[in-house]
Parts: C-alpha cells; sequence; structure tokens
C-alpha cells in the first residue's frame, strides 16, 4: 500500500505521528509518502496546496490526514474540499459508537450507526454570486450524484441491518424529491428497508433515540451538520473518525479540526485518528488487524490509558505508545 | 387585539381549543376570527388557502396557529410558508428553556437561549430550477434580510444578557460571509457582545454546553434544524413554542405538526401551543398576563396534571381547564 501521510496544522502533527506508530505495529507492508499542506506551509510559501500535491496524491492508494486550519482568508484554497474534489471522494462515511468507559449524553450505549455524507455537491457546489447586497449559492443535486451515494449507502445497509434511513428536506426544498426519489429507487433496487425523514425532526429524533438507527443517508451539509452534532452522542468531537470514499482511492481523517488552542502540547486526544485508522485498515482488507486495533482501543480505554478531554493523565503520544505496545505484545 | 384563530389540521384541532381556553380566562378584549385553513379544507374544496384568506388576515393584528399537515403533492401550496411570507414575518424566534418537572437529555436546567431565525430566504427562496437529472435550489442572503433580522437579534440580545452568538457556515459558503458581516455589524453599532461559530460545530456545542448561550442569530434552514435539535434538550418537541414576527404583524405556533398518529384522541399535549399564546401575550404587550400564564403552567407541571408524553394521565382539554381555572382563582 503507498499511503500518503499528511499531518497538516495544529494538534495534526501529535495525532498523526500516535496513529503512524500504531499503524507501524503491524509491520504491514506500508510506503509512506509525506506531503507538508495546509496553513503552515501557506504561511512559508504562499501555497496551501498545488496541482503537483494533487498528482502526487493521485498516485497513492489512500491518505491519512491529521487537520488543516483554514485562515478566513478568501484567497485561501481549502484544502480539504480541494483533495476531496479532485479525487472525487463521493462518499464521506462517519461511524458513530460509544467507546468502552467514555460518556456520552445518554446512559444507554447499545447504538451504532453510520451517517453516508454526499461529499460532492450540494451545498459545496462552489457555485455562488457575491455581490454587495445579494450574494447566492446554488445548491446542486444531480440524479448521478444522488445515484452513487445511495447505492455506496444501500450496498453498507445490506452488510449490516438492511436499514437505511433517508434524510432530507423536500417539503420545503423541491429539488431534495430527486435526492429522495433516488435513494429510494436505490434501496428498493437492493432489498434494502428504508424510510426517510425530514432533517429538522431528524435531528431530534437522532439526539433522543439513536439506538433507532443504522445506516443513514443525506446530502454534503446536512451530513455535516449532522456528524458534527452526533459527537455529543459519543462524549466528543475528538473521538470521531471518518472516511472519504472515491471509485478507487480514500481518505482518511478525523471529524476535528486543528484545535490551535491545544496543539503543541502533546494533550490532543489521538483515538479520533487512530480510529480513521482503523477504517483504511478495513478499507484495505485488513480485516484482522482492525479488529486487533480495536481491541487494543477498548483496552487502552478500560484502564484509563487516555487523554485529559477524557478525564485521563497521559499525553498524545503515549496512548500512541500503549497501542503499539498491546499490537506488538499480542 | 383581532386575533386570527386557524386550528389546522390533526391535533391543531385540540390544541388550539385548549389555548383558547386559557386566553379567554384572562377576560381580556380579544376578538377572534376563526379561519379553516390546510389540508383537511384541501380535502374538501382543492384549495389549502388563498389570497382572500391572506386578505383576512391581514386585517387583524395577530394569530394564533395550531398545525398543519402538508402532503407530498407537488401542487399543494404550503400555508406555513405561504403565511409567513405574503405576511413577511422576517423573524422566527424560538425560546427554548426547561420546564419544571420535565426531563430533558442533560440534568443541569440553568439554561434559557432564544434562536432568531431569519424567516423569509436562504434555502427558503423558492428559486429552483428542476429537471430530471439536475435539480438546484438557490440559497439567497441579502444585506436587507440579513439585517432586519441580524438588528431583532441586537436588541434582544441587549434587552436579555447582551450576548449574541452568530452561527453561519462561511468556511464553504462565502454567500455567508454577506449574512456573518451583517450580523457583527450590527451588534457592535447596538453594544452586543458577539461571536460567531460555524453551524457544524455549534449544532455539537448547543448540544454539550446549551447553558453557554442566550441569543444565537441564524439563517433560515440552519435555524430550522437547530430549533428541532433543541427539543431534546428540554424534553420533547411537543414543548417548544414560537413566534413568527413582521415589522407590524405576528404569528405565533407550536413548534411541532399535526402529529396524524395521535389526532383525535384528546392526549396531545397543549404546553407548546399555550407556551406560544405566553409570546402573543409579551408580544401584545400583555406581560403581567403573560407572567401569570407561565406560574399557571409551572404550577401544573408540579402537580403532575400533564399529558402522556410527559408521563401524566391528563387529556388535552384537562390541562387547558386546569390551566385556566388557575388564572380565574388566583
Ligand atoms: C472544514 C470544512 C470545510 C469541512 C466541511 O464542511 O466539510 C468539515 O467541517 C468536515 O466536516 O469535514
Ligand atoms: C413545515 C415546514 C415548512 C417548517 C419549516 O421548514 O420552516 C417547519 O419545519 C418549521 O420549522 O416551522
Amino acid at each position: 500500500m503507498k499511503l500518503a501521510v499528511i499531518e497538516g496544522d495544529g494538534v495534526g502533527k501529535e495525532v498523526i505521528p500516535a496513529a503512524l506508530e500504531v499503524l507501524d505495529a503491524f509491520e504491514l507492508d506500508v510506503e509512506k509518502v509525506p506531503l507538508e499542506l495546509g496553513y503552515d506551509r501557506w504561511e512559508r510559501t504562499g501555497t496551501a496546496i498545488t496541482d503537483d500535491d494533487i498528482d502526487i496524491l493521485k498516485e497513492c492508494d489512500c491518505v491519512i490526514f491529521g487537520a488543516v486550519t483554514t485562515p478566513p482568508d478568501p484567497n485561501y484554497k481549502s484544502v480539504l474540499l480541494t483533495i476531496r474534489k479532485e479525487l472525487d471522494m463521493y462518499a464521506n462515511v462517519r461511524p458513530i459508537r460509544p467507546l468502552p468507559s467514555v460518556k456520552g449524553i445518554h446512559d444507554r450505549t447499545d447504538f451504532n450507526y453510520i451517517i453516508v455524507r454526499e461529499n460532492t455537491e450540494g451545498l459545496y457546489s462552489g457555485i455562488e454570486e457575491i455581490g454587495e447586497d445579494v450574494s447566492t449559492t446554488k445548491r446542486v443535486i444531480t440524479r448521478k450524484g444522488s445515484k452513487r451515494i445511495a447505492d455506496y449507502a444501500s450496498k453498507l445497509a445490506g452488510s449490516r441491518t438492511n436499514k437505511l434511513t433517508i434524510v432530507h428536506k423536500s417539503n420545503v426544498m423541491k429539488s431534495d424529491k430527486l435526492f429522495l426519489d433516488v435513494c429510494r429507487q436505490s434501496a428498493t433496487d437492493a432489498g434494502v428497508t428504508h424510510s426517510d425523514e425530514l432533517v429538522d425532526s431528524f435531528a431530534y429524533n437522532l439526539i433522543r433515540n439513536p439506538w433507532n438507527y443504522d445506516v443513514i443517508v443525506t446530502t454534503n451539509l446536512f451530513g455535516d451538520i449532522l456528524s458534527d452534532m452526533s459527537g455529543a452522542l459519543v462524549g466528543g468531537l475528538g473521538l470521531l473518525p471518518s472516511a472519504n470514499i472515491g471509485e478507487k482511492y480514500a481518505f482518511f481523517e478525523p471529524v476535528h479540526g486543528s484545535a490551535p488552542d491545544i496543539a503543541g502540547r502533546n494533550i490532543a486526544n489521538p483515538l479520533a485518528t487512530v480510529l480513521s485508522l482503523k477504517m483504511l485498515l478495513e478499507w484495505h482488507g485488513d480485516i484482522a488487524e482492525a479488529a486487533i486495533l480495536e481491541e487494543a482501543i477498548d483496552s487502552s480505554l478500560n484502564l484509563g490509558i487516555c487523554t485529559p478531554d477524557l478525564g485521563g493523565k497521559s499525553s498524545t503520544s503515549e496512548v500512541g505508545e500503549f497501542l503499539a505496545n498491546h499490537i506488538k505484545t499480542r
């Protein structure tokens, strides 16, 4: 496997080394291709990402990514959005599952759902008209874009409990009717039980009864909001992993950002990144390794080997070391 | 006061009579103008709302509204959206506050925030292109629309703890930069302390730490999602009131819908509507009455006089009666 490694900015420079230590413990055949992208580089060189970087990324099989800082400068090109777009990674997959000994807002921990977010269109179209008195953004829903994300979600549902929830706002946006219709058809074709909910009441239902859901498919910005919101159910945004998946390519990243407020202190929680690594292993077919990694994470949490945000006393690198040792001595 | 009364469909036909019984207990000088609008009427007559209805509404000072059922029929004109638009009610105001003896997802109950949602533009522009393969919706942000909602929110913040949070997604939609800039300027001009958050991480923060917020201002659809989501914090969507406010006109409605599943059984919780009535009294300047109503609600909850959704045994009309009696015998 040829793996591009992007630390990025802030805590990205701490959580990625920890995750790599864990990866190294498996002694898999991985060629690492480090790339410096993001705000720090922009400050130094004037570019955050270039076409050459994209070419290098395209030669790799997948990416592990830390976090980048995005300044409010209108000239700054978002690294994340550029990569998602250039590599056409249409599925943003975010599993939400409580971890042992970590408290979210509920006492019940019997939930385990996955948000499958369309990752290339919707309100992220970039089609905008910016004026002094009126500014607009075009929300674009295509049949093709809806079909591939719907098929991805239906297939995923088929491999789990065969239950799909389609989230939309077609009572207000007729454009969402296209998304809804395509998703329904895809689920029906795949023999998947499906229902649909309006995004507003869905947000309420998801917080109240997360155990009612399994695979959730939705448009780009709704997925963005619902996945961050889900962080509250599992005890922290710092615990959510994600995968951006394309036809052949994939990109794994924690949902959290570069967290400049705690950067440089070796206290950032590496688990979202390590869980993203677990998704990478699964994607690559290293199922046994993924299972061992999960076991290592569970064991660290049960022993209280965790960073301060979870009430622990360990540093970022100590958590990485513990996991690596657990894997090696197994 | 000339008050239009719209029961609408489903539980609307139960919660409005309960709320009117409460209103009557105050013996205020109110002329009621009943209007039948919505799905039931559409089935009978083929129209849910007409220009004549709008004319009648315009002659009233304000409206109390139950709920309407919206069928997925593309020919059906949304009653709610039509009224909001025709009467240019630009501010959708949704206070979120725990009620006594009602449990939400937190043990702490020391929060009390208000979502001020822009109610006329954004993704509700109705500017859509519907095609076989591509459908789009134009998200419209105007300086004028942003300014009046920002001024409303800043003024409200000034009457409370002087703290405003602006919620947007300007890191992805440059069009939100206009909204953000206008809100900042308005708050600065009003001498209100303000900060801003991206809608995704804000959804997370709001669920985790609702006590950190006071007045929140945001665009139309974000406000829609965030206010429903907030229902989880106060023990149920069935408890959230709202006001749609224009230059001279106002419209009060529970956030919940027509709930066909429980309609006709006299078990719907009337409190969201009664709390909307409380907002109506405040808007109209009947401050003493609003305070008495709040006291009556608190007392009903402390005595366990409530509908089954809150664990009680009372019917919709019994709750209305209790509140009315409490007011009369005070
Ligand atoms: C950083 C931002 C552009 C990004 C998004 O909105 O997609 C982030 O919030 C995410 O969810 O990955
Ligand atoms: C019924 C629907 C059109 C409406 C909206 O989206 O505004 C509702 O969800 C609300 O929040 O009042």
